[in-house]
């Protein structure tokens, strides 16, 4: 089937989504959660294909355990189909409201967007994650994964999609896109019209390709190339031990830092404490000059930062460091080479914080805190279905009322103007 | 200069207005009010310059009305401008915060977009009402207007940039893209990361062409084929007042009415009322068989409607009438047809406005009332931007809100996961 035509039953089920109870809803979720649960068999079967067919083409084992299900994994995907269940319906909640002098009543109404596209990459966890949270929020979703998943995407859809038939929705509430051509992709980014919103999830250049593309609005995930900016005034055991968390924590996710940049007066002191304990922990640092310097006093080799290295995030255990002059330096490189996602600063004085608060200009600005806290179940929001580093629409982690827009709803005696 | 290079000036001077206090931004906000009263005649003499070149090249009679300034008009734009500076400053409006189970304190905070990129059609005045609600909401703004008001946008933009220099903020804040070729356009919508959001406003072909050409992401406005339905349990006496008013108040506007569809069980008493009540009007109907028929009975002649009169904005005073035979119907009819900008319904039935309030899936679904109340000074926001038929960012009329984005700023003391 074309994608022109899944997203044409997705309208029609989204239409039926739209005005589902929440209890309808949560059934669905439930028996979601159940289906998997059940049938995780046909899942890790499926998923063994999967394996074997990357095994074969030679993926890298970073790769195949991104790919990798397991039973303790589908039962991770099935909680967290309950716990999206469990989480507030946002369809309905009226969002401001009051009477106009003339008397009539207006209340601003949250109502799903319609149609969500997903374009994802490996990890087959997304599939579920993604469908359920489309799905309480009252939209229909088309899902296009990774060829690489295509099995076990194609197991997990069959048990979504029987569990919306039990509950008595219509099934196309949720529907795999063709993942074995670049084609599908394409028509996804050109379904305006039926598909309100396109979600990319993944690597920098697949982002890329679907905002240059798209005539279907899209929201901009994910890229990180979060900064911590040290100051003068930092508490350098703090600031050690959040450089330390943010950079080694988990590496290969969006809110890691990929940059250090540390204020002048702090340099003498916390370079030679701050290169070592990153050595320790396996970090490759590319510095500027002042850094190569101070490691070189260390006896550790630093590698030489380029700009390059200031743009890039590494997504590994590479950090770029960067001595800096004052606050407006730091403000300054960030605006350079920042992707907008995540920045913290350490520092002790009010008027520091303030300041870069007031001037940094991304999704999440922290203050004496690791950026691995720009997540949507670290901000309460029970889950999330990417982070956004545009400004329209939605910025920083999504939750459900992210998945959802508004309408106006007016109601008179008759009024005329 | 290129428009790149507009862009990279306001990029800059956006960084300036980002943090520039509320009383700064209104006494810019008063000193463009004061600037284009005093200098009004420089406005005005620009203005026939404009007239004077459109009417040689043979305008239209209510283009040049469109184009037309006057002394009082010229008042008008200023005491607009002084609107938009007593309303509340959106900047730094907490919407959302607590502090989370680890003590992290989480605040979400609306921020400015950074620069907005406006493209407009005949009317000057459009030049100092975005300026100012940009400004205002912290936002630099380019300003491609159309190029039969160059000179009367290139006198405003300059009295605008006087303004804001006297106050001591960047006059880039305010620019006027190059109207004379079509060039100008395709750069802004090309001006990704330079640019924030396009919003263009004006007829439907200029908005399907940025729509479907911008890589910036843009905001939708204004076309709206608004649909009054009159329900078997209306008060027919409200139904005509409504369907008039929405009609033929204000015929040019996009919240005017374009089609009125009347259920079946209310046929027969109500078009032998309404259809003279149009005709005497002015109003040219284009109805489906019952209404010519009923219209023949009535000695008034309906022109059969064909679908396209159904999808027709016609923004004249043209109506298309069909008669349905449930409330299903109409919604059917209205998912169809419809531009997702108003839709009304006319009934005395809880249930039937309850069903149409939830089915309906517009910007604005209005019961009791006319289709004319879709207006961001009828709702109460002080001043409106445009109307978005779009679900992403912001449905309905924008007010200084909808100008904004948000960030996170989250602060520990060195709270690590």
């Amino acid at each position: 089937m074309s994608v022109h035509e899944q997203g044409q039953q997705a309208r029609v089920a989204a239409t039926a989504l739209a005005t589902a109870s929440r209890s309808t809803k949560d059934a669905v979720l439930s028996a979601m959660a159940d289906g998997l649960r059940t049938r995780a068999k046909e899942v890790l079967a499926a998923n063994a294909e999967d394996l074997a067919v990357g095994r074969a083409a030679g993926l890298s084992e970073a790769l195949l355990d991104r790919l990798a299900l397991s039973p303790a994994r589908v039962d991770a995907i099935a909680a967290g189909l309950r716990t999206v269940a469990n989480l507030p319906d946002p369809v309905g909640e009226v969002v401001r409201g009051g009477t106009l002098p003339n008397g009539l009543e207006l209340r601003q109404v949250r109502v799903p967007l319609g149609v969500v596209g997903i374009i994802y990459e490996a990890r087959p966890n997304v599939t579920a994650d993604a469908a359920g949270l489309c799905l309480k929020a009252g939209n229909a979703v088309l899902l296009r994964g990774s060829s690489t998943a295509a099995h076990s995407n194609a197991a997990i859809v069959t048990v979504l999609r029987d569990a919306i038939k039990v509950v008595g929705l219509p099934a196309d509430a949720v529907q795999l896109v063709d993942a074995s051509t670049r084609e599908s992709v394409t028509e996804l980014m050109r379904a305006r019209g039926l598909v309100d919103v396109l979600i990319p999830r993944g690597g920098a250049s697949l982002i890329r390709t679907v905002v240059e593309n798209s005539t279907v609005p899209v929201i901009e995930t994910g890229v990180g190339n979060c900064h911590v900016y040290v100051d003068q005034a930092a508490d350098l055991d703090e600031a050690m031990a959040i450089v330390l968390n943010a950079k080694v924590q988990r590496p290969s996710v969006c809110n890691a830092a990929e940059s250090l940049l540390v204020h002048r007066a702090a340099a003498d002191e916390f370079l030679p404490r701050m290169l070592p304990a990153l050595r320790d922990n396996g970090v490759t640092v590319h510095g500027s000059p002042p850094v190569v310097a101070a490691g070189a006093a260390a006896g550790i080799r630093i590698e030489p930062a380029t700009s390059e290295d200031y743009a890039t995030e590494y997504l590994s255990l590479d950090l770029s460091v960067a001595v800096v002059d004052s606050i407006d330096d730091a403000i300054t490189h960030i605006r350079q080479y920042g992707s907008g996602h995540t920045e913290a600063i350490v520092t002790r004085s009010q008027p520091a914080a303030r300041r870069f608060v007031a001037e940094v200009d991304s999704a999440a600005v922290i203050v004496n805190a690791s950026t691995r806290f720009t997540d949507g179940e670290e901000f309460g929001f029970g889950a999330e279905i990417g982070i956004s580093t545009q400004k329209l629409h939605a910025r920083g982690p999504m939750g459900l009322p992210e998945l959802t827009s508004t309408k106006y709803v007016v109601t008179g005696n008759g009024h005329v103007r």
